[in-house]
């Protein structure tokens, strides 16, 4: 989520004329291919816009006021959630044959809970602090 | 968090008289040097009691419904929190150079809101609708 956010900032910090996926990768001092993998989940769900070849490079898709750190956590965390629940298999045992059902309701109430902390602040808040 | 929270339920459904680390390890069908770890963290988090030697088992500490599930979850997470933060030691980027400062502050909400949720279930509550 961290690096996702950080690509965002540079792509956004560089302006409308974009940048490269090289150019990312030296601010986060990772591997290219690290960065383009998480170029292409953003694409996918709209965020930054790729122009391959020679001269190609990224740019936001859309005003980075527009881009929320939820928006950014959808696109990349592919995860189910904050936590998981057990596979609950077991039907001879009372306790395991229910712990899906009551703990689902509590672990989903947890995800919206982030994602409602995370829709609070816009890529464009942290770049303005930033430039 | 699941296992420890399916873990603690069977403690508690077997009430009082406690239960083995083995009988725990039957309903979970898991390894019972996995449920040995993880009620080692419990205890340390006085959130039950293990007799050992022969005649020894585990039971609550405290009434089930003195437990929440955010006691359980900072008993056994280990990790910093829902989102870690990169190590961010590029100082001649001016994003990288920020981004710690940026993101702590968020990510750190985003902990707090999970804690907040799963402050609002007690084990008692759980072990009510299994019984």
């Amino acid at each position: 989520m961290a690096t996702a956010v950080q690509i965002l900032c540079v792509v956004a910090y560089k302006g409308p004329g974009g940048t490269t996926a090289e150019m990312v990768s030296r601010s986060l001092r990772t591997n290219p291919v690290v960065v383009r993998r998480m170029l292409k989940s953003l694409e996918r769900r709209g965020l930054v816009e790729i122009r391959p070849g020679k001269d190609g490079g990224v740019q936001l898709a859309r005003a980075p006021d527009q881009i929320t750190l939820a928006d950014i956590h959808s696109a990349v965390e592919t995860e189910s959630g904050v936590f998981a629940l057990r596979p609950g298999r077991n039907r001879n045992c009372p306790v395991d044959s229910r712990m899906r059902e009551l703990l689902g309701p509590i672990f989903g109430a947890a995800d919206i809970a982030v994602e409602t902390t995370l829709k609070q602040t816009t890529l464009g808040s942290l770049v303005d602090r930033i430039a």
